[in-house]
């Protein structure tokens, strides 16, 4: 049997996170952690999200993924600044693929940073990048019992949207089934429900959003 | 620092994965590992599944979550055999776990066991659970890319269903990248179009299954 000798993961990678945290505090970016499962409409919406925010608050995205550089094309033809981050066979990003990310960005040209993590409900929700706000996602299709299901995820959100809420006719969804769950793990949060493609709740996110990175004491 | 000594957690994985396996081949049972994102429908599927399979093929499911039993009461009404497993913050069902959930079955009484797995398309894909097949779902609003995105999930399945079809004349959807994708990493799966809502596409999985869990020989 093989005996492998590992220091502290989580140790480190919280170390790491605050190394990021002090870099974007010295920088004066807000770091934004984007979470969800695959497929929930994170590249949709910061495609729309990230232009709109344009000249007033300049943006910049480093996305992960396993493979390809699909999301970063996507973000790319919409103008955005945009670091391609492929992790492999990584569930998740982790604070020094962030960091790595980083030296690839001129951080003086930018007022906020986002950050599209691997798409999946469990493991990015444990690891801190040493982002300011986290974002989830959650998708009409994905079903209304996902809160409940995914509490990790939900209860530290700093904002949820529901997103692709032009679908929610042609399906069995019951919002106020999510409102319930999530009153019980997370009621500091709003829950903004938005269609990035029908633009329905944009400017909800797009004021929750600029007041959020807006600098302290203005 | 503290400094922690574990042993191969793979190969311990993988031991426990054959055990289950040798378990299953002497009770002539097929075990079927369920993959695939939240909410995809995997639930949905195997409570229409089940009761068109019955009483030719006796099923059972054992169904992995971190929280809630909410999938295992939607099966239980559906008049099927099913344990639920709490995986806490786990974010994939263990050889270790499927073994505990066997001890509640009577093996005796089945011919094929569903695992459907936790919903999450990176970290169960890594895991053996001693299955003898892989389906894994894949759901039309979770995107056309997918399958270039995850090769992990979708590179070992034996077969994969593309879910909710009966959503794709509002989505922006191309099946035909789907099947592009799926030629460069697996031509050995057939991909089958299935709505467990309309109904569509559910004879040619049951097909399949049929003929999958057929004892050899016959």
């Amino acid at each position: 049997m093989k005996i492998r000798v590992v220091k502290n993961v989580m140790a480190v990678s919280e170390e790491a996170a605050h190394q990021n945290r002090r870099r974007m505090d010295e920088a004066g970016v807000v770091m934004i952690n984007v979470l969800s499962a695959p497929g929930s409409g994170k590249t949709a919406l910061l495609a729309k999200t990230i232009p709109a925010l344009a000249p007033d608050v300049p943006c910049a995205v480093l996305v992960g993924d396993l493979q390809t550089t699909r999301d970063a094309e996507r973000l790319h033809q919409a103008g955005v600044r945009v670091t391609q981050i492929n992790t492999g066979k990584g569930c998740h990003l982790s604070p020094a693929e962030v960091a790595a990310g980083l030296d690839s960005l001129d951080l003086s040209a930018i007022r906020c940073l986002f950050v599209e993590n691997v798409g999946n409900m469990v493991c990015p929700a444990a690891f801190d990048l040493g982002e300011h706000l986290r974002v989830v996602l959650l998708s009409t299709p994905e079903g209304d019992d996902k809160v409940a299901k995914y509490p990790t995820l939900f209860q530290p959100a700093d904002v949820i949207l529901l997103t692709k809420v032009d679908l929610i006719d042609v399906l069995d969804y019951d919002a106020g089934q999510v409102r319930e769950d999530l009153a019980r793990i997370n009621t500091r949060a709003p829950l903004i429900e938005l269609s990035a493609r029908s633009g329905v709740g944009m400017d909800a996110w797009l004021e929750w959003l600029t007041r959020s990175v807006a600098p302290k004491g203005r």
